[in-house]
């Protein structure tokens, strides 16, 4: 499938991508055009991949990809098939080769395709206050409300029966039906994702995008930031109070409820019907399981099963901070 | 007293009330005008009231409503002037109800009365930036500065020498004198504040205003919702740093402090010369005390009486939170 | 050094000083001309300058101001060459001279000398969004980008390559080079500093600036506080995520990384490649030294040594942490 934003300016001969990235394969046969980067799952024969941790090793075995950036002590792993490409930091190796086929991931500078609705076609179609900006490639459906000095940069489809508030930026994202997004919103920029260097950190491209379900609210003043490889996706019916943080790749389910000031940190997965108390915070990487209650201001820095209520910092069920902290 | 902003669209017949709310009384004579809807201490008998919890038994015993919304097993409580009207969820029929008499309390839209401050007759009676947006009904005294990009909404009264900083929205709300609301502030949007329904939530009417007493400052990026029954209250010369969350129907005392990022959540009481540090956190429903001191980062789950001294996370005496954690 | 962006309305006759604080002083022979007001380790013999705390003894004792407004109780440790002022508060003291010598940094009103970017000289100097403001004394340099909405405040210089998101307010503030400023951030506004008084509050000026220096970036809706009497400075290459309230007279030193919804109280001194994790708090007049790790939602309320790794609230070392939460 095609990146529903970015242009992908693949394809790119892997000639072209050895010398970029710095390296050099004497026997290389055929100059072949590879069409994208995608992960190990993913990839087809005509795609370039990448392995750079263990954890990946059952995967990386059946990869289907014909080049693969990796390191000369993983290089085992990988099948036949699948010519390594031995870098010394793969991911900074895969950030550059990402940018090279989305380069337009890369630039979160303002939107300077967005002009004023009254001179694009939605005058006609919604309900708009003043200075409202529309930027390149954005759908609108019917039914729909967008308030005062709100800009809808480029990229950005929203479905019928929205409504938007007053002061609020959106890019790269997607709203199906019926969501509320209240005033004052950041939506669908960059992550906080970047290799730390000395003098000048390098900022990974984030080809993800924001995926907020029906009937979704989103309170005042929230940042969700779009994924870097994956998407963020904000699941159906799930409400969120003001003030909320949620980074990049982060996943939340359905009919869950978040309260005002919590933050959930990169990549972790939220099941559905959770709910979250008031300025809890949740570490990058977890999976939180369905059914899960969070109290206010906890701090979550593991994984909890489903049908669970958790509390306290570091979190722990519910009984037994309650017991230690009568 | 009539409500301040929301047009109360009552009386309205209680033979429609009960079509409304999918009642059936066989035996009503006769068809009785309803002026408004208020909890069981306010009504007089020219009013329904609403009855969900033993808790205000002693209450409910004593209302003069004609009528009550409530149970099967609590309508015994109630006097014998006062009709019972059964229904599955009280909170839910007295939801629906409320958006019946105040229908205007329930759209949250961005306010599509604001025009240019240029276009009304504020225009030579105050110091505004730019893009400065008015809505319907705002009063504002004299000496009142307003800042670039900011939208008085409808509903809003300001009094003399206040200072309203940019990018800042305000809405049902009353500010009295002297009152400095920095940037980027959400003032009197309606409160986090739902039935959770599986797959969608219904929102509850807030009639609640917000009330800024004299001399307060609210800090830059400060969310501060109005009420849903009741009134959100900043007492008299409290000043709130940036980026602080306060739920609706929180009332804050007089000469109150409260650092960055605190949070606040719904309906809780707070006295008056307390200090709150930043990031602590206050859940809902609760009641803190007059001179009372809550160490910065607290998360606070009880109540905590006057002139006492917490800290930690459930918060308990400052001097138990630091001889643990020597 | 002159001020960068206040005008110092010095020098004032030391008579008129003493007139406006209230003093009276029956042997003064010459009537001197004061410069400025400093600290105790700055001021020349042409300024004057206060001392109000035992802790500051060893520097009063060899301060060169011929004037210093201090306490019965202290005015003792000052060497024969400085004239003591005797006053009963001497930082609410401190604070209405300040306000004498630099009025300007007292007002924290919008900027009314803001205009639209295309009626200065940046027109064809950058390239900008719509609806952009631009103070007095503004310097920009090549190749920069404001987005929408935003307003560059006066007393601001921005270097090259720099980029400013959009709906961002920025005063009082040097931004170095290759400098990322995302959307919504308020950034050189005063700080939450004030003498509380029964009633009305008394605000104590700000005039320190913030400074930003090379490399760095600031996440969607930061707000950074100007400093009071020293500056609030960002050190070059570090990245703060969304979120993030830095409160005035901080310092933070080079490459440090900042997650989503840190707080850092007023004048702690962060160190370089220091990682604070989400929602982490840092209470104020803190020294926290190079290299340290703060666990995401930390409470810090002691300083921290250096290549210190420390999680918790409050925050201790982490294998204590772990061991202590197993």
């Amino acid at each position: 499938m095609s990146h529903p934003f970015f242009k992908n300016y693949g394809p790119i001969l892997i000639s072209e991508i050895l010398k970029y990235l710095g390296i050099k394969i004497e026997d290389l046969k055929v100059d072949k055009e590879i069409l994208d980067i995608k992960d190990l799952y993913s990839s087809t024969n005509a795609d370039i991949t990448f392995y750079h941790s263990k954890k990946y090793k059952e995967i990386a075995k059946n990869t289907k990809a014909s080049f693969c950036i990796t390191t000369e002590t993983l290089k085992n792993d990988l099948p036949k098939n699948c010519n390594s490409l031995i870098v010394e930091n793969v991911l900074v190796s895969v950030s550059k080769l990402t940018s090279k086929f989305y380069p337009e991931s890369i630039n979160d500078n303002f939107d300077d395709t967005a002009i004023s609705i009254l001179e694009t076609k939605f005058k006609n179609k919604l309900k708009f206050g003043k200075n409202v900006l529309i930027g390149d490639n954005v759908s609108i459906g019917s039914n729909c409300y967008i308030g005062h000095n709100s800009i809808i940069e480029k990229n950005v489809n929203i479905g019928n029966n929205c409504l938007i508030g007053s002061n609020t930026i959106i890019r790269n994202t997607i709203i199906k039906e019926n969501v509320r997004i209240l005033d004052r919103c950041v939506i669908g920029k960059h992550g906080f994702g970047f290799f730390p260097m000395k003098n000048q950190n390098l900022r990974y491209p984030h080809i993800g995008i924001v995926i907020i379900e029906d009937n979704c609210e989103i309170g005042c003043g929230a940042t969700i930031d779009r994924g870097s490889m994956s998407n963020t996706i904000i699941g159906k019916n799930t409400y969120l109070d003001n003030q909320v943080h949620i980074a990049h790749n982060v996943k939340i389910g359905q009919n869950s409820i978040i309260a005002g000031q919590v933050g959930i940190a990169g990549s972790s997965i939220i099941g559905s019907n959770v709910k979250i108390g008031g300025q809890a915070g949740i570490s990058g990487h977890l999976k939180i399981g369905n059914n899960v209650e969070i109290g206010g201001g906890s701090g979550v820095v593991k994984s909890i099963p489903d049908n669970t209520k958790v509390m306290g910092y570091p979190a722990k069920n519910i009984k037994e901070f309650l017991r230690k902290n009568k």
